[in-house]
């Protein structure tokens, strides 16, 4: 049996080598890499992506894979997690012929560009037909793929795995059901914030200076790990010891730089605190999408946003903002911070009306794969559920249908695992009550107990166990949105005295 | 024949695509990555050599080789340098196992490390076991691979093709006997020069401006290459559209990232020259150290350490540091960029004695291959030859024995290109002048004159030629190490009144 572990070991360890390397050139694109590379970059995607392949995808592979569900018995913990990890890849994998597999990548890079400048242009038509081309693959993958049930299920289980349309239509029709006249009796009765940050300036040195101050509040490793700065915030973990995060400095608007870096530091506390026992693995990582999001975001929101945090940390931004900030105190910061306004741009979205956003997402990607959109459609598509979601309507398509840069990549079915991160997040809030105060940690200034509690039920396990299995082990209960639908309203209740 | 071509171009696609990750990876090494990352790199590096193993050492690549032998007349001028340079690097992997192979990658990155520690500790028994390693190690690979003749010949092979011990003890013998006993004619007779920059700070932020401009003047392209700080100063390319550079800034020693800057710029404008034709190849990188190191030095010396540089650029300088230059003049800059001192530190050696530093190594490195030191030995070998060769003895191993980087990574036979490069720039410049005038060409303030000829005589050429190839047809001569001892004694006898 150590025979069949030790091959899976051997394999794992190059392809965990070929991701640690596209990893590493992704991070460097963002963040680093002169102009005229991208060619060449395309051109070593495409060639890693061809070796990946054909190092995962044979007779070996096959045989080794039967052999280990033959014994699985034999195997210890992390080994069993290994081999159904690339069980599962196998699958995902092997129903796609190796051409159309590395050509994707190819098609990624050119279409991300194409998204790039048709967002720069304000000009749809230049990505539609990348976009159309993206949509063919994943909708020729599902094919390949075929999971069952709806044919969105299929994308969706690569985020999240276990998500159906199904539960995620349950899901979405729960938060809006909350979420919609939420916003309207904040629209209607709720009292007007008055920023501190609004109409001021900050310059980036200063805001440089509060990232990196926070970071070491919250945790951040930075003998393990770097903070860049790239047009995108991003996470990007090359290995547990090495997690990179990236933040932008805008001088007419602190407040996202601020809510940046603390949201990526989420997603690197999640990665810096995986077992040192799973070594150099590709299960060495965050295990979907969704808990990492609930990762992010439970440090942006339930932690950043919270009364609690402003009354910590509020000194510390004065401090290196004395003359910007000297009318301003915790509560407004704390005000402004949870402002509520039915707005075009996801990434700048509060935290009540960000799940409307991707709901919009999640419909008009549902329809794509039930064959009602094609490209073409999607600007109109969109606007019009701007317009019925969020009571807005885009005035150009740089603001609308091409702000995300998700499609150009062909990441269907990644948007939900954005407001389940959420809800996951309020559910592992409630859960640390239970143990200890949460608000109190904060207060304390001291964050390890919440990073201890998460590092021990969520972050050590890397991708060793589901979402549903992290959520029932941590929380004693599976997932329920309710926790996130409750903790808005009493958030924005109290927020707008309503 | 066209279908052995497509094998070996998607082979070589493949292979390039796995030297642009280690290039990545060694660049974010030595400019960026944090502290902790240094396992999972060695492991990722581990993992990467023995992929790049096994997918060129097998049955198919040696069948693709045979079958390329004998259709040889039918490919192109492209293909056949192809063909040759996998052959050389077939034969060259092929002879040393596949296990053996990998962990000397592991080695490296130890050894690195442990080399790192003992230079900062000036402890030399901390690198000594690891250093003793990696000689058995290359000893082992001379036994492997014998190209014939004295052991040392099969380690210069691969630093510069066609290079043996007995044309290199004679061309280090021939530079011996003009440099030594010019540097005592210095040394008694010579005039004292002062420095405009002796005991003077620079700030760094004034010589990145310049190390910027300059970059500009000799022609770097910004769009395909970048310039960052490093602790060894070096060059890193990536694909030729993705050429980086690094320098250090010492705020009491500005003539050192001065020529740092020009040094690598030379290396850097070589590999973004080489003809696009070549695509993204192995190949089309420079052709060996040898050369390589020529257009380092033509840039750093020929060019920048010659009057007209200095006549043409002082005020450029001088624009940014006006306070530190007040009483300086282009005449002393360039006297003090010549001064001419026997002193311990390689990398801070004036042009004349350089070779002298170049000797000492060859001198070691030979003994090491015929049997006749071991690790333990070199400290004191150092120390005897440097008292020898120039007359001063290093009193600490730091400044001593473990100044250089290049034996942690078991870069033995490298030493010498460095030497052999200062020599055919000189021959170069010779072969310029006889088209144009070389010096008229700086003092234009327009380099394109030289980079045009360098970029069509060698640079775009990439390793599709040998040395001999390219010196012969760059300047209708074979290589004549008199260009090099002839421009020593002109030049030196002009500045020291000779």
């Amino acid at each position: 049996m150590n025979t069949y572990s030790e091959q899976l070991n051997k394999l794992d360890h190059q392809l965990n080598a070929l991701g640690f390397c596209e990893s590493l050139i992704f991070w460097d694109a963002a963040t680093l890499a002169p102009e005229n590379s991208v060619d060449g970059r395309a051109s070593t995607l495409v060639s890693l992506s061809e070796l990946y392949y054909n190092l995962l995808i044979n007779e070996n592979t096959k045989e080794l894979l039967k052999a280990l569900e033959e014994n699985k018995n034999d195997l210890d913990e992390v080994g069993l997690a290994k081999y159904k990890f690339y069980k599962e890849m196998y699958d995902k994998i092997a129903c796609v012929p190796v051409d159309e597999y590395s050509a994707f990548k190819g098609l990624q890079s050119k279409a991300s560009k194409a998204w790039e400048e048709a967002k720069e242009a304000d000009d749809f038509a230049i990505f539609e037909p990348y976009l159309q081309k993206v949509i063919n693959f994943q909708r020729k993958y599902v094919t390949y793929r075929n999971l069952g049930g709806h044919p969105y299920n299929t994308l969706l289980e690569d985020f999240e795995r276990g998500l159906t349309v199904d539960v995620a239509d349950k899901f979405f029709e729960g938060l809006r059901e909350v979420i919609v006249p939420l916003v309207k009796e904040i629209q209607t009765k709720g009292k007007v914030i008055d920023s501190p940050f609004a109409g001021v300036t900050f310059p980036s040195k200063g805001q440089k200076e509060f990232s990196d101050q926070i970071l070491d509040k919250l945790g951040f490793n930075k003998d393990s790990g770097i903070i860049a700065e790239s047009v995108h915030p991003f996470t990007m973990n090359i290995t547990r010891d090495d997690v990179r995060i990236t933040t932008a400095y805008h001088e007419d608007y602190a407040l996202s730089s601020i809510y940046s870096t603390i949201h990526e530091c989420g997603h690197g506390l999640y990665e810096q605190n995986i077992s040192k026992d799973l070594g150099f693995s590709k299960i060495a990582t965050g295990t979907t999408m969704g808990i990492h999001e609930s990762q992010s975001r439970i440090y942006e929101n339930n932690i950043g946003r919270s009364e609690a945090f402003w009354t910590t940390y509020f000194d510390l931004l004065k401090n290196i903002f004395p003359e910007q900030l000297k009318d301003a105190s915790a509560e407004t910061c704390y005000l402004a911070s949870n402002d509520v306004k039915a707005s075009l741009i996801r990434i700048e979205a509060d935290e009540l009306t960000y799940s409307l956003h991707i709901m919009v997402r999640y419909e008009i990607e549902k329809g794509i794969f039930e064959g009602k959109y094609e490209a073409k459609d999607l600007p109109q598509v969109w606007n019009d559920l701007y317009t019925e979601y969020l009571g807005v309507t885009p005035p150009s398509d740089a603001t609308g249908v091409l702000q995300d840069v998700h499609w150009s990549e062909g990441l269907f079915g990644y948007f939900p695992s954005y407001a389940l991160g959420s809800a996951y997040a309020c559910q592992f809030e409630a859960a640390m009550n239970k143990v200890f105060d949460f608000n109190q940690a904060i207060l304390s200034d001291d964050l390890s107990q919440i990073n201890e509690w998460l590092k021990e039920n969520i972050h050590k396990y890397g991708s060793t166990k589901t979402p549903e299995e992290i959520i029932l082990a941590a929380t004693g209960e599976d997932f329920d949105p309710a926790y996130f639908t409750n903790y808005l309203k009493d958030k924005y209740s109290k927020i707008y005295d309503l």
